[in-house]
């Protein structure tokens, strides 16, 4: 059996979907959580940076091997338990939705993650026009089996689950509540036992 | 034997890593190109975009079934073609490396495609500074072996390969000469036979 041990923020975001599927899988592992401070992520992050791969996180180390990219971890979890389809095709589809769950997210960084306050809510008022809405409705309706590719669970729905408040902070309402398909998915992930007993126990953050 | 058309506008970027990997593979494929016009990609792409899952390009078709998302359809094709590494951790290993090209990218596209010029000039001063020296130097590291996971040739070579052109342009300078690493990558997929065959008889274009 591996050791695991995934390191980032502690908030949701871009760990959570790590911790997610580790969770998912049966697996221990140590959630070693930097403090998030101002600025640049603060003084705990400025020290381990320029150890990281990419001056990033999250990481997960396996048996002391550390793996950056998030998604790519996502993936890598996904093949150990279970959840990349039954074939390459289908393997495709959900590598593909996770990227266009991820585009939307990045889309959505300049509404939120710039000081420019002006230019933050021109970006933001352009975005609830234009990348909400088009996002959104295309992903809810690819969801309407409540799983997100080929009618059945896969890691791109539990990433999606595990990262729906940090996107609807980023959305500036409640994703799930205005998109229906996306809710089910969220019900689907978080009415699996192992994911029950994760929320149950994990710590408290702000997001 | 499948049928694959590749629809992409008439440049290299982001579809060239799927044209390669057909390539490579020895698939015949229809090089569906999409004039690209001024503005918002031309009048023939405006006309398709509706048509098109989120509006993206590039998109593979395979027996008439559609594909989009150009990184799991390079990963889709890898796996086809033996490009994949030999077990999960050095799948995770490609997959990583060639997300970490895609933010590269990414993040140069506020230094290329906006209009407003000072701001782009802005960016650009801060990138030449930062993220291009940052992600090139580590890039050019992982690739000692001329190839970038694995000490063999994986789907990310071929992508980066691909894709080099487009992202000394976005960089403003030949990464390939300040890079010896990265050009030995180029070296060992433009000598693959396949590859050499493609861009004999392909299109000349801008970029």
């Amino acid at each position: 059996m591996s050791s695991y041990k995934v390191t980032y923020f502690n908030i949701t975001a871009l760990g959570e979907p790590i911790r997610f599927l580790l969770s998912y899988g049966g697996q221990d592992f140590e959630d070693n959580r930097i403090t998030l401070g101002k600025g640049k992520g603060g003084e705990q992050w400025e020290k381990l940076k320029p150890s990281t791969p990419f001056g990033q996180m999250p990481l997960l180390e396996v048996d002391g091997k550390v793996a950056h990219q998030h998604l790519a971890i996502c993936r890598y979890l996904g093949k150990k338990f279970g959840l990349v389809g039954d074939n390459d095709w289908e393997a495709l589809q959900i590598d593909t939705i996770a990227d266009t769950v991820n585009d939307y997210r990045l889309k959505l960084v300049p509404t939120y993650w710039i000081d420019d306050e002006e230019l933050k809510e021109k970006n933001y008022a352009e975005a609830i026009k234009t990348t909400i809405p088009f996002y959104l409705e295309r992903i809810n309706d690819l969801a309407e089996s409540g799983y997100l590719a080929n009618g059945k669970l896969s890691w791109a729905d539990v990433h999606l689950a595990a990262l729906l408040d940090y996107l609807s902070m980023l959305t500036r309402f409640s994703i799930v509540d205005k998109y229906p398909n996306l809710k089910k998915v969220q019900n689907n992930v978080l009415a699996l036992p192992s994911i029950k007993a994760y929320l149950a126990k994990r710590p408290k953050t702000d997001f």
